[in-house]
């Protein structure tokens, strides 16, 4: 990009366009290793300036990764007709493409859930938050799930699930290939909910 | 305990008494909590025994996460005999009843293992995967679980699906029962397993 089309950004274009930069570094690097000092030499900015749109390191990493979870949470997003299975099938090739496409931004954005600051674990909890919540909205008959406390405690495990699945494989693919994985991650679904007694009383 | 019993323990001996209680103040405390002034106080020991024993605070900490883990392992061992199901239903009933008794502690396990220092999440692999080749080992004919790369996988991720469903119920049991989460946790495993394409081999 020219130095005149990037004079032309607004401020907030341009906080953009380091974002998203920011996100693809952290594709192959973890968060540890993505400092204001590589932004700058890989944005041609000085750090000052990248001190300027972000505050700290810290405030730094949470925008990435904030900005990560926003782009897996709309990636994901399962097409708005067909068979709630097909759907759900969709949504989870988007998933698997994403981590594989975005290795360690996923890790940080999972990691941080548990262990990383306060903002970091709520980034987490509301990307899990519309991940699992989209799955009532799009099987909104229940026909995979009904809406229930015991239901809604499941699919969060069922998340939890898949996010472990998908970081154990792609950090060691041995002797499961890609077709078998995403068969896992949609029908655990349906199977973790199956466990719920009662759980098919929407269509008793 | 009296002074006199107390004097008479062998260095191991009285740093095992301090662990216990360590794992005890855990129970009902974050590890950011469990602060050595605190064991000291209810000790009735100085500061300067404690670092003599656990070298520094988060010295101290690894190994009250790591006695809590091996707590965890051994309070959930599997009867030797009977139907795989019933004793995978034994060994999740004990899980439960540890998380219920020891939640803090049990946080910061789960926590650690994810987030945490490397040591940490060490102890974290080492208790998930001591209870995961425990499904191997009590079920040696496959008869819940045959031996296979994807079928390790999906035992793996049962696993975390059982520490975040264990860990969002104590946080908020609302509207679910505790027989009703003990049925999701032991079901949910042969019916993860059930989703592997040809997982059923072993009877073949």
């Amino acid at each position: 990009m020219s130095t005149t089309t990037r004079s032309r950004l607004s401020p907030d274009e341009r906080r953009s366009q380091l974002l998203d930069l920011g996100v693809r570094l952290l594709s192959t690097r973890s968060l540890d290793e993505l400092s204001i000092d590589l932004l700058a030499e890989q944005a041609g900015v000085s750090r000052g300036l990248l001190y300027h749109y972000f505050g700290s390191k810290q405030d730094f990493h949470e925008a990435v990764v904030r900005r990560a979870a926003d782009a897996l949470v709309a990636q994901t997003a399962p097409p708005v007709h067909g068979d709630p299975i097909d759907r759900l099938r969709s949504s989870m090739g988007a998933y698997l493409a994403y981590v594989e496409a975005n290795r360690e931004g996923y890790v940080s954005l999972v990691r941080g859930g548990a262990g990383g600051t306060p903002a970091l674990r709520a980034i987490h909890e509301e990307a899990r938050t519309a991940l699992t919540d989209r799955v009532f909205v799009a099987d909104a008959l229940g026909e995979l799930v009904p809406d229930t406390p015991v239901t809604r405690l499941v699919v969060r495990g069922w998340a939890a699930c898949v996010e472990d699945l998908v970081l154990a494989w792609v950090a060691d693919p041995t002797g499961v290939d890609r077709e078998q994985l995403l068969a896992v991650l949609v029908d655990s679904l349906p199977a973790l909910v199956g466990t719920v007694a009662g759980a098919g009383t929407a269509h008793d």
